[in-house]
């Protein structure tokens, strides 16, 4: 088993609930190997939540100075690389806007990127179509639309006054811990993406979305997909195979 | 803030749990001093979390060896201290019988005890009596007992029959992933030492008894305390008000 690394803290509580999907994503890989699931079956794996300057207001900005994200993760990243880790994954999908200068910076471990796992999972899925609900940051970086073009999967975004509401849901919803008004945001805007594209995959492409949308009645028809969870079965992949370092460019 | 770190992996989704309860607390903290909820009024912290061998199982054996659980808690412990923790929680009941060991070797940092806390917590709010649920290792070790006699609280144990339902709850139940059985055992043993004891402040002394416990609708009425919410409590002051180091020898 090799050792991996979550780098988190972009919100925490997405980060603490990442540890909690890696977890049971490793307990599957047991069961589904005949293995019994014990403390000990395991790989050893290391969170990392340390401030980060919000990464969608970073990236409408081009001055240097604290408000950018890079250096923080920067230096989280090197230190879960010091740790022993071969793969990481960021617990931010907005983050991933600096996937390519991170990856850049430490070659010798492989950082995850989450579209490019969600698009090969959709894919293998024979998934055709797919809506993505994110951030700002997340739309003006364009990273989930490359990623899933290059994976022969069309991309529909939704327009901005559902762009105002996700953020609003994301923002003064859960990271200020008001899950009521992020579930009224983000199902309001799963639901017309469903009525405008029909039965289309919903990307729920920022790590606080299914915080709020998970379980609310109003989209139990839909076909919501979690980012997270695709990336935290990706990771724990990697901690039991070890072998398949495929990195893209 | 100070960094802090988390010890966990004993098991593993009890030490995610305990991250997703600290996020939680110093939410609740920011909240009570007026503070807006954002990712970066969150303190730096770090989760650790390594395969160590059965706690229980090493308690009942005097001989050295790899399945002593001490030198790969040591190892993790350093690692959070060269990471800059200044005070650390054990995701683990049964882990703090190496408590004293652990301490001694790193005292540049705090190493919490969830027994010291959980007992000081009960009797701040006037609890007299509790009882304990826990695992064979943490009953062997007797730091509950102790922890409570301090704090002046009456400690009752489970009978012989009573403590081998909680270890088939946890080990067979919650590690094992069967969260029904960890229920059916877990409330069995609750109802039992309400029924003995009356209306006393019921321990869930082993981190995997809230995971099987919470929520269950045959306990409902119960007086249930979880070390691990307390713990959480406790490592969110530390990181927030850094004066506050206090070591109890």
């Amino acid at each position: 088993m090799k050792v991996v690394g979550i780098l988190g803290g972009m919100g925490p509580a997405a980060g603490a609930d990442f540890v909690r999907l890696f977890v049971e994503a490793c307990a599957r890989r047991m069961r589904a190997q005949g293995e019994p699931v014990r403390d000990q079956g395991f790989p050893e794996h290391w969170l990392a939540q340390v401030p980060v300057p919000d990464r969608s207001g970073a990236i409408g900005s081009a001055t240097p100075g604290a408000h950018q994200p890079l250096e923080p993760m920067l230096q989280a990243l090197g230190r879960l690389a010091a740790l022993g880790s071969r793969a990481v994954a960021m617990a931010c999908n907005t983050a991933h806007a600096w996937h390519g200068a991170l990856q850049e910076r430490f070659p010798q471990i492989e950082l995850l990127h989450v579209a490019r796992e969600v698009s090969a999972h959709l894919a293998s899925q024979d998934v055709r179509e797919a809506a993505l609900m994110a951030t700002d940051g997340t739309y003006r970086a364009g990273f989930y639309e490359r990623a899933m073009a290059e994976s022969g999967l069309a991309c529909h975004l939704p327009s901005e006054v559902e762009r105002t509401l996700l953020m609003r849901g994301i923002y003064d919803g859960v990271k200020a811990g008001n899950l009521q008004l992020a579930e009224d945001c983000f199902s309001r805007v799963a639901l017309s993406l469903a009525e405008r594209h029909g039965d289309v995959a919903l990307v729920m492409g920022c790590t606080e979305i299914p915080l709020g949308l998970q379980g609310a009645p109003a989209v139990s028809g839909l076909r919501l997909v979690d980012p997270a969870r695709v990336l935290a079965e990706a990771l724990a992949n990697r901690a039991y195979e070890g072998t398949s370092r495929q990195r893209s460019a």
